[in-house]
Parts: C-alpha cells; sequence; structure tokens
C-alpha cells in the first residue's frame, strides 16, 4: 500500500486484514508501492466506483455489507463490459482505525474477492474527520477490443436485463420506514429485499455471454429507465419499453399490485446491479441459452428504435408513462 | 464515468469539465462505464493514493495545486518503479458541486496530465458531507517482470536519493505559522518550500533510469528515514547513512544552521516525492550520467549494509543520532 508506515498503526492494520487478501503474485504481498498487472495479450478494462456513507450506504449498515458493495458495485460494470475481473485496488477513509468495523470488512471482501476470482492488488488507507468512504478501482480482462461498449445499439435490436428491477430501491426504502416498511409485513421479504440494497448480485457469470452476443450493455446502477437513456442517447437511439415485460420480484410485483408504489418508482430507483444489454435478434437464443448455462435470468423488455428522443416506457393499456425523473443524481 | 448521470448536474459537470482531459482513446471521451487499456506487452503497473482536505492539504490550498497534489503523488510512485505513465482514474468527493473549485482544478489536472503523458481514463464524482477527497488510481508501462520493487537491495549497494529533502515539510510548517514560519524571512524562499509541499515535482524523468539500474526503489512520500526504513525492511538488510551527504536546499540548509529545526526534522518530514533508490557500485556511474540526461540531480548519502535493523543515520561527528519518529503515520 503506497501510504504504508512502519511499525505504525496503518501498518499493522494492512498487514493483520488486508494482507491476506492479496493473494495475486502481482501485489507484492502488498510490500511495494504499486501492483503490476500481466496482461497477457488481453485488454485491461478498468472502472471505478465509490461509496460514501449516508450517500451510497447507511451509517448502520454492517461493516460486511459495506465491503461487498463497495467491491460488488465495481465487478458489476465489468461484467457489463464484457470483462473477467482480474483484481482490484481500495482506498479506504476511515475516521479511525476501529477494528471492531474493519475486521468484518476484511473478512467479507476477502470471501467476495475470492467468489469472483477479484484478488485485492492494493491500496491506501486515509484518515477523514468525515464519513467513511470506500473506493474501489478494479481491472478486468477482455481480448483486444471486446470491451462491449454503451453506445452500439441498433434499431431493431432487443432490450434485454438480468434478473429483476427495483427492488433495491425498495429495500432502501424499507430502512428509511415510511408506507413500504409498513406495507411489507412479510419478514422474509423484507430482509430480501434490505439485502438487495445492501449487497448487489453482480452478473459476473454472464460476462463471457455479454460479450459475445451484445451490441451494446451497461449495468443499471442509476435506475433502468435512466440508465437506459444514457445508452440510447451514446448509442444515437431510442427504445420502446413493454413496462408489463420489467422483470419484477414477488414482492415488488405485490407492493406494485397493491398501489404501496408505483412502477415507475421501481424503474428510476437505483442500485439495482442488473445488466442492461441489447442483441440483435438473430443472436437472442443463444444469448438466452448462454444466460441459462451461467445461471442468470434474462428478460426480453422491449426494442430499440430509431430516434433521439428518451426511451418510451409503454403500459399494458398501451399508453406511454411520464417519468417525473429518470434516475437519481448526487448534486 | 460510472455513474454519470443524463441532465444531472453531475454530468453536465463532468462534460463540461472533465471530457476534455479524456484523449486516451481507451477512454471513450468518459461515454462509457469503464475505460480499456492496450498493453502491447507491457505489464501495467497499478498504484493508488488518496489525498483528503485537512489531512494532505489544506482547506485554503488553491483547487489547482490539490488536482497537481493528487496525480503528482501517484506519478512519483510510478517513476520509482521505474514505470511510464499511461492514465489514470480519478474518484472526486465533493460537498457541492462548485464550479469557482471545479474550474481551476480541472484546468491544472489537465495540464499536468498533458506534461505527464498521462491522461484521464475515467472516474467517479460523488458528494459527501464531510472533507474534500480526492483519490487517483494511476496507471504505468514496464517491460514484463520490469517493474523495481522495495526489495532487491543488496549490502555494497548505494543509496541515492533526488533533489532535496525536507523542503515539503519546512513548507508546510510556514503555512501553519510557527518558529519556521518567521525565521523564513525571506518571501521568495518561503514560496519556493510551500510550492514544494503544495506541488510535488515527481521525477517521471528518471523512470527508465530507475529501471535500467537501481536494484531497489521507492518515492519518499512519507520521511527519508522512514521510508528507508521500511524499504531495508522489506530487502532483508540495513543502510548506514552519511547525513551531510542528505541533500538540502539553500533555504533547508539556512534553517538547519541557524538552529531553526533539526535535520531530523526533514528526514523524517513528509510530502518529499523524490525517488529513494538503491543503486550496485557498477552501475552508480552509469546511473548519474542517465540522471544527468534526464535534468534530474541525484545524491549519493550512503550505503546498504547487512543487517535487519533500522538505518543508521552518522552524524558529521560519527555519531549516530536517534530519530524519535521515523515518519508521520495517519492514526
Amino acid at each position: 500500500m503506497a501510504s504504508a508506515k512502519p511499525a505504525s498503526g496503518e501498518d499493522s492494520l494492512i498487514a493483520r486484514y488486508f494482507r491476506p487478501l492479496a493473494t495475486h503474485p502481482g501485489a507484492f504481498h502488498l510490500d511495494d508501492d504499486a501492483a503490476a498487472l500481466r496482461p497477457w495479450g488481453d485488454d485491461i478494462v478498468v472502472t471505478t466506483d465509490a461509496i460514501v456513507e449516508g450517500v451510497h450506504f447507511l451509517p448502520d449498515d454492517p461493516p460486511d455489507t459495506v465491503a461487498r458493495k463497495a467491491l460488488r458495485v465495481n465487478l458489476s460494470d465489468l461484467a457489463a463490459k464484457g470483462a473477467t475481473p482480474a483484481g482490484f485496488v481500495l482506498t479506504l477513509a476511515l475516521r479511525s482505525a476501529d477494528e471492531a468495523w474493519l475486521k468484518p470488512f476484511a473478512a467479507a471482501l476477502g470471501e467476495d474477492a475470492a467468489q469472483f476470482a477479484c484478488p485485492l492488488l492494493g491500496g491506501d488507507t486515509v484518515s477523514t474527520p468525515g464519513p467513511l468512504m470506500v473506493s474501489v478501482t478494479a481491472f478486468g480482462r477482455v481480448p483486444p477490443g471486446k470491451m462491449v461498449h454503451r453506445s452500439g445499439a441498433m434499431p431493431g435490436e432487443r432490450v434485454m436485463v438480468t434478473g429483476t428491477i427495483g427492488d433495491a430501491a425498495l429495500g432502501l426504502a424499507i430502512l428509511r420506514g415510511g408506507k413500504v416498511h409498513a406495507a411489507a409485513s412479510d419478514k422474509a421479504a423484507r430482509e430480501a429485499l434490505v439485502g438487495r440494497y445492501r449487497v448487489p448480485q453482480p452478473r459476473v457469470a454472464l460476462a463471457e455471454a455479454v460479450r459475445d452476443h451484445a451490441s451494446a450493455s451497461m449495468d443499471v446502477s442509476d435506475g433502468l429507465a435512466g440508465d437506459l437513456s444514457k445508452l440510447c442517447g451514446v448509442s444515437g437511439v431510442s427504445a420502446a419499453i413493454d413496462l408489463e415485460k420489467v422483470p419484477l420480484s414477488d414482492a415488488g410485483r405485490d407492493l406494485v399490485a397493491r398501489g404501496i408504489v408505483g412502477l415507475e418508482t421501481l424503474i428510476s430507483g437505483g442500485d439495482d446491479y442488473e445488466i442492461l444489454c441489447i442483441i440483435p435478434e438473430d443472436r437472442v437464443d443463444a444469448f438466452v441459452q448462454a444466460a441459462r448455462d451461467a445461471g442468470v435470468t434474462v428478460s426480453s423488455i422491449g426494442m430499440v428504435v430509431a430516434g433521439g428522443t428518451v426511451p418510451k416506457f409503454i403500459d399494458a393499456e398501451g399508453r406511454e408513462i411520464e417519468l417525473e425523473r429518470l434516475s437519481y443524481s448526487h448534486f
């Protein structure tokens, strides 16, 4: 770690908690100022995402879930780009070297690093008087030129999405109390939704299928509607989405059916960490089969159409619904 | 940028200020979720360092100096590892989207990125209620296996350092007022020392010479004494340093001569961002010549010796001086 100190609190913390995670030979046991990646002919895909206490996670979220979220939001980006995880670096801004927090944080980070074959390569630990912040830069591999972009979607291609949409937004609403918390009376359902908010399920297993079949792809982190709008914008196209086909969990479907939340809340909420990808019609069957082989559910939710406007979201009666806001903005 | 939002404050800020910096083709104009580096057979060296307001820079430091420091502390690591800059990603935690701060920040970052041939590849902008924080992960290239490590120093080899030591610590002391500020009555000298604190001079031009000649190397960021101790520890050696040979600036030498500060303050202060490297005796002449060609001053300050103890610092009378602390620790 670049700012490791000898015989200091920081140095011994790094040694105790993070060195066991540095299993990659190019991490040099965190004894050096830098790590080295040997690409073996691949392109190295780089993505970076930070999470801040009180903004992207809640102050009382358990440390193990904070660790997993910090890594997984980056793994989600890599998967959407068709990249296989290769490793990550970590910047941790802490108010104090609180071992009761660091120990479960590092343990969970190590479990996720092993599970997703994405070892810790290095990092920096800094003190801050402010909120806790975890910044991860993650690396993936693709064959040269094979990273999948936001651009590339063409009219007539299929809009597909993994998993279910809106659960994390519902989980956050439950944690904040209020009507969703009151309405979600089933404890198991509540916990499942909160789990979706705290611990995303990055679709790493789908990376190869995305690389092989998608003409454009991104992960859904700021809401399906807003993220699709970004993809369409960069691709220079629009899309028509059949709202009935947007995949919801049973809990989400129930809350919508009972009128507790509107579907528009679910498709403009954040933190889904699903993959939104565009599949040419003649590749759809192969993609669906590859997703099945990878154990990831995919749903077809609409079509790419010509035009430079924001995507249309069409309800069961064929009406286009108006979205007040497409996605969450930090400012 | 991974969390860019359409038509949001964050998105338009990114477009306005940071997109012009993303000159690398693999940055995809910051329109994507990730960047791609094509290594062309090189190893990719990765380093990450964050700077926090009130910890690594002062709240009233000008935004252009904050930008330069954030990038340059990372460029310094790359140079010490023998790596040629290839690009960087930026995580910016801001209290608000303050354009009067962001504009000069981005302009200076762009100038440095161009000067050091290290283009912006991507990043993330997050809001924080706490202190401003700038985290950079920088990438460099070396031929396979040629990254220079902290380990590798052998007894009998020369300890060398670039530039001058202790100026940044004096600059920080001046900014904090007190006796150093009062003693440094010459305005130009004061400004030069403050400049060393605020804007490091990474020895990027020396990277190739370090790669060609050094058996071990690191940058001096937490104080010469502490950083040498780390290098010795990882290499399994010790060192004997001739304090008279530690290169000081005229201003530093003057303050030591007048008894305002002790030499031990200068060699245990932080933020030098010079390169500390170990050169085998038969390579010293070639290294000095290569450094001269690169326009970087290098000084021989002592020898690597056998042993597992902390380095010895020996004064003009041949006495070993005791250092109360080897370096700065954040905790």
